[in-house]
């Protein structure tokens, strides 16, 4: 059923420059697969353990149990963006596939209208972020694009440019409007000057410890807290 | 400097069992050597690459790219719990090393008096663990414990026990008093029966999605979200 060429194009797929070349990429299990089949993108094949054997599934898997099943899903072509407007994130440079899953899926949950992303953020094909994303990604993408250019895009259009810092405004006791682009930061640099240097509002998240503490919270932690507190009004 | 014996222990110590047995963990990398020396905890050696060479280093290391110092540090003894007061976390059986980590991060970040951890959650000095604490884990442990006794000890103080569900009440408008104990469950099953019987608020935080969208946060998402609503009233 799956030739020796076959097998090595999918494992070839964990590489981001053959998901690129073959615009394709891989879902496993069984509630991925599910997501995959009812998500409108085209799925190009789905294999089943019970089909091809424990070892073959093996050698497919990136797993370190192979799933039942795992399937090869066409990518989608990008997301245009619409005009600015409602509730959206812009991702400044995060690199950590298991932070872009999480901050998918918070976004999914807060209903965000949009997540933009600068194009050095991490692939959203990577399979660590569609894992992490617990199958989000089939619902929320980000558009990847020059983030200068899109905080100009919403200030053009009215609409208030907020960025999480360590010296800003306390957040819970700010005005939020229920329209703002968000920006979030690297995980170790934050907002690039680029961008900061668009940012019309910094937020911070106080810390309540009375002592020494973290230096900072996770980003994926602080865009559930930032977005919780614009949403919650 | 170091004999065969010496590199096979410190290996030793990336599992469980042994690390149990010589009541000793390893950090690695320069914030975390400095923060294990700052924090008054026993640290036995400071291993550094300049002094035992590159491949030495290589085999001690539990990361890819091997740090310029890592230490050994001895296991503090069991932390007591006081009586109960103030703001504290339950986690009952939180089984994700990394999800553990960021949830010490929170609370330290939010200032929680002490977390609590039923004993089948996973170990504070799992290496990986310490990494996604930050360094947390020098001023915030978990206190491992009976988590039904413990709600009892709660209710029989009269601190109201927390627990965030599904099926809860809509965690923005309820009341919230700042002494509280908060239990957050399981990655998959949640919060575990017998601790839920022993909950006397449930709370949720809603999705402000319009259509299909994630079944759930992921836990360490919900502990930040739920203890920021405590502590911003």
């Amino acid at each position: 059923m799956l030739s020796a060429n076959d097998i090595k194009t999918i494992r070839s797929l964990r590489e981001k420059k053959y998901r690129d070349s073959f615009g394709l990429f891989v879902v496993e299990g069984e509630k991925m697969v599910a997501e995959a089949l009812s998500s409108g993108l085209s799925v190009e094949r789905v294999i089943r353990r019970d089909e091809v054997g424990e070892k073959t599934m093996e050698r497919l898997s990136g797993l370190s149990s192979p799933p039942p099943v795992m399937a090869v899903v066409k990518q989608p072509s990008d997301q245009v963006p619409g005009k600015p407007a409602g509730l959206c994130l812009a991702l400044d440079s995060i690199r950590d596939p298991g932070n872009l899953g999480t901050i998918l899926r918070i976004a999914d949950w807060f209903g965000v209208d949009t997540v933009f992303a600068s194009p050095d953020t991490v692939e959203v094909f990577n399979p660590k972020v569609i894992q992490a994303s617990m199958g989000t990604i089939f619902r929320k993408r980000p558009v990847y694009c020059n983030l200068p250019l899109l905080c100009e895009s919403f200030t053009s259009a009215s609409i208030g440019v907020f960025g999480t810092f360590l010296d800003g405004d306390d957040i819970y006791s700010c005005e939020l409007p229920s329209e703002a682009l968000i920006v979030m930061g690297n995980e170790s640099d934050g907002v690039s000057r680029e961008v900061a240097a668009r940012v019309s509002r910094r937020l911070t998240i106080p810390s309540f410890s009375k002592g020494t503490h973290a230096e900072s919270l996770n980003v994926a932690v602080a865009t559930a807290v930032t977005v919780s507190e614009f949403r919650r009004r």
